[in-house]
């Protein structure tokens, strides 16, 4: 099994030189300090390699275990758990009113990057719980913060997202669990399904976030609430009393994250469970999107993650296996150096700087429309929703591609598990469905965000483009604005056809999710590339490998964007879903 | 677990309208009747659907095991290998000679495509039995040819490939085995890693053809030689004798095909494996490249029957998966009818009936150069040199997409081992590593195929393929052409790149296999398409459903090629691969 070693120097080129984290510092009270910035990220970077990245591969072959009604976490979790929430990575950008450290959630994000390379199963469970925080700081009644937050941002409590049941995945509209007044809460009946970290016993309690419906709600997804279901309930000291009528019915087998329990949830078989309205009645879908939106970009970041574990082990294995020789034929060389193989490398390493960029991008972007006041906070919040979807979208496929050429560059010794790098792409494949399938994240895009705004705030975002790539003066320049002017025409024939037919014109709401992908990936590295001068030969091998990865880039990955932008100018001929029938 | 279909219809088609089957019976003394060809079709469908695919999931789930030195093989699959045999499959294409039914190997492409959807790990048991007779059939003596074909050829021996070792997997000039003159044979020492079916109970015998070096070998691939090294030895009677030394050392845990145990052989551990030499000393590559041709095909067949598996399995799911609501927004729809759900399963479609092509044109062709003698054999000698690796490279790059696309249609479900999905997306990474990487297939048709003969047979097929779309007269034939048209491009700036360098040539080997693959797909298609009259309402869904599946092939498909030519016509810095050291 390969190390896992925290791309410190790419985290912090991103951060500094394209995201521009510094944009915070004027946002807040106390700036956050590069060093500060340095120290956090080097401490962090030791929790994710020491502590939970050992616990990868154990924890696969391991998994979750369900014994008399608990869900028994692999061996080791618990304890690495207690590491991340003592060293106080879980508070990192908390509400400092709960005990939080309240600094920017783009450092969370940094510092997420880490333990999700480390332990993608692992790193669900806080993912998670984050979501929880982020809805209860938005809707939750003063009571409710009171009861939970501090416990949770703590990480003494974790959180968990109770949306699917097997009527209603993609479709929230079909949900039939039911929340029925009384006393001075509701009870809540019904069975979830997919439920992630929904029992362990890393944590004194789980905080389960649950959309349900009221006795008297309207049909479709104008009737679902949102509800806190807590496994112990807590008394009005904080004290945890007795156990909720929640529990875990079983376990799924699943082709990865076997260290991640996914649970099919029972509330209410036998009294009914005490849950409390968070929010609004029939106002839990925009609850939900709030842990949604968290939990989006977060799946991003995972994609991201595994794809640079993928790529170390992969590059490790290049490095050392010999096979082959040279050009003069006479000696045998490692496979790196084999043009074949630095194909793959080079394929994944630029498709992972690239992926890195837009998800630090738009997570200061997401900062900032929450920090700014005003223009800025508008300008910022619809960038971080055209982000959203993209960084979720195209970040999760690329995941797919760069563990499967992980797979690919070890041959037939990727096949065997004992390898460890199956488990990369066993893992990553559960990134393009859950958090909104692609598909529905391309919809996004289309629908409520260019549809939603007739495109103005495309608009806004291509100009910037535009700019910045002129203004970069790269070699690439001309190559990537004459995609971002293709882009800019396939922007106005999705918005049309949406127009004309909002459910026909989704089929091209995927190939344009890719194109945005792709368009804004070319920005970025042309960003970095005028942000990384080198200076002949004091350059070092990490700046030689950034201009490399973003020549790359631009030679090999960029025509990618008219790819699917020729799709979307080709179209589609609507498929008459009786020819299926044979 | 969904149901296997033999697409019966789908096969003729390809094989009478497209691969022209016909061609063969001028070549033949016995022509192969329509009725004869249907019958066979229709009797291996029942093989496959009712006996062979029934064992797939319980097979992924049981795998095979290691007990006391034996293998055996999961529930039900002796009893399905004898229903294979006494039905006569396993001979089909046999020599006459040897009890084979002497009939084209194309016929048993076709019955082989159910078998491999039915079960791939089943399937690959008799796909490297073949490998072995075409091997003997070439290079045996007449005496191993006595010995060993007509048990092999019957099915009630099997046969296995023994080329990979620790050091020697893509580089077989690293084969290190030993064999040792002694008495009338060889004593053969060494271990092999990667040897599917290299033990199991569903046979009497096992014939291993063997890699290894005799004590004078010069150094590097022209020091390999063949031998056939059976697990039990076999009297000048064909009788039984005792056992080899040859053990198996352990089984390989696997990301899929768990069911095909793949074996870590140990040959000579006591006394020295007896083995017999087949062909010329020094000469085993030209030998193993006889196996391999057929079985590279064979793997691209693979990674056809894995995509129709789950094309279909994922269309059944699309059909009755009733999520959201028709335009209308009024009626709940099964998932079919969501646009984004139809692009997958188009996507899966098209590419399906694409391969199906290939794969058939392919087969066709490689009988004609068997059959045909003259100016006819050679030219069809060329044509299948080209076709084999990007029948194999291309066909299981489809794969690996089919694959998850069929996963990602059934959203959450799809992870879920027990939907039976994930199976087909874990047992398809196998096939662009073995039998030849794909990156060695590119690399073997930009220098072999391409190099070798100054893309003279290249040009050739370029010229049929143009006058073929020509011809077509579709409406899709100027993008064809056009496509074409770079194509013959980039064949130039590979065949040139190559001449200059050929280790830096293959950067563009991948992308020129891709293109090429796309490329004849769309040629293919075109092909289909003539032969696909629809004559209004009185037209099938099925003949709706292929001309639906060109139309996608046209405008959403083949901008691929374009795609992988753009990556060649770019060009790629040569990366210095100190740079990868930071």
């Amino acid at each position: 099994m390969s190390d896992y070693r925290y791309p410190y120097k790419d985290v912090l080129f991103a951060l500094n030189h394209v995201a521009n984290i510094g944009r915070l510092n004027d946002l807040v009270d106390e700036p956050l300090s590069q060093d500060l910035l340095e120290a956090i990220l080097t401490e962090s970077a030791k929790l994710s390699e020491q502590i939970i990245a050992p616990l990868n591969w154990s924890g696969d072959q391991q998994g979750a275990e369900l014994r008399e009604g608990e869900v028994y976490e692999a061996e080791g979790f618990k304890e690495a758990f207690r590491s991340y929430v003592e060293g106080g990575w879980a508070s990192l950008s908390g509400d400092e009113v709960y005990g939080g450290q309240g600094l920017p959630s783009t450092l969370a994000t940094a510092v997420n990057e880490g333990i999700q390379s480390a332990n993608l199963a692992f790193s669900l469970c806080p993912l998670l719980s984050n979501g929880a925080i982020e809805a209860l700081e938005k809707y939750g009644s003063q009571l409710l913060k009171d009861t939970y937050l501090e416990k949770l941002v703590s990480g003494e409590w974790t959180g968990t997202m109770n949306l699917t049941e097997p009527n209603a995945g993609s479709d929230l509209a079909a949900i039939r669990t039911k929340a029925t007044p009384h006393e001075d809460h509701f009870l809540i009946q019904g069975q979830k399904i997919f439920i992630t970290w929904g029992d362990h016993q890393m944590s004194e309690n789980i905080v389960h976030l649950v959309l349900a419906r009221l006795p008297d709600a309207p049909e479709g997804v104008k009737g679902i609430s949102l509800f806190v279901v807590p496994k112990f309930l807590v008394d009005e000291n904080g004290a945890l009393g007795r156990r909720n009528d929640v529990s875990v019915a079983s376990l799924e087998h699943k082709m990865g994250i076997h260290a991640s329990p996914t649970c099919v949830m029972a509330f209410g078989e036998t009294s009914g469970a005490v849950g409390y309205l968070v929010g609004e009645p029939n106002q839990g879908l925009k609850a939900m999107f709030a842990m949604m939106n968290n939990a989006r970009q977060g799946v991003g970041l995972q994609g991201l993650a595994i794809a640079e574990r993928a790529y170390q082990q992969a590059l490790e294995y290049a490095q050392e296996r010999v096979q082959g020789y040279d050009s003069s034929r006479k000696n045998r060389v490692a496979i790196v150096a084999h043009p074949d193989v630095k194909r793959m490398l080079m394929t994944m390493k630029s498709l992972i700087d690239a992926s890195r960029l837009l998800i630090y991008v738009a997570a200061v972007e997401n900062d900032v429309s929450k920090l700014a006041v005003g223009d800025q906070a508008k300008t910022a919040a619809e960038l971080t929703a055209l982000y959203t979807p993209v960084v979720k979208g195209w970040i999760t496929e690329i995941a797919q591609e760069v563990t499967s050429l992980a797979v690919q560059v070890h041959g037939g010794m990727g096949f065997i598990e004992e390898t460890g790098v199956a488990q990369h792409a066993r893992d990553a494949r559960i990134l393009p469905i859950y958090e909104g399938t692609n598909g529905i994240q391309a919809i996004d895009l289309i629908g409520r965000k260019l549809l939603g705004d007739n495109a103005s705030a495309m608009a806004t975002l291509i100009n910037q483009i535009v700019a910045d790539v002129h203004a970069s003066q790269s070699k690439y320049s001309e190559a990537v604005l004459s995609e971002v002017a293709l882009f800019k025409q396939t922007t106005t024939v999705c918005l049309e056809s949406m127009k004309e037919n909002s459910t026909l014109g989704t089929y091209n709401a995927y190939p344009y999710m890719m194109q945005f992908g792709y368009v804004l990936g070319a920005w970025l590295m042309l960003k970095a590339q005028a942000e990384t001068a080198l200076e002949g030969e004091s350059a070092s091998n990490e700046e030689r490998l950034r201009c490399a990865s973003i020549d790359f880039y631009c030679q090999q990955i960029l025509p990618r964007a008219r790819l699917f932008g020729s799709m979307i100018e080709n179209g589609t001929e609507d498929v008459d879903v009786s020819i299926f029938k044979q």
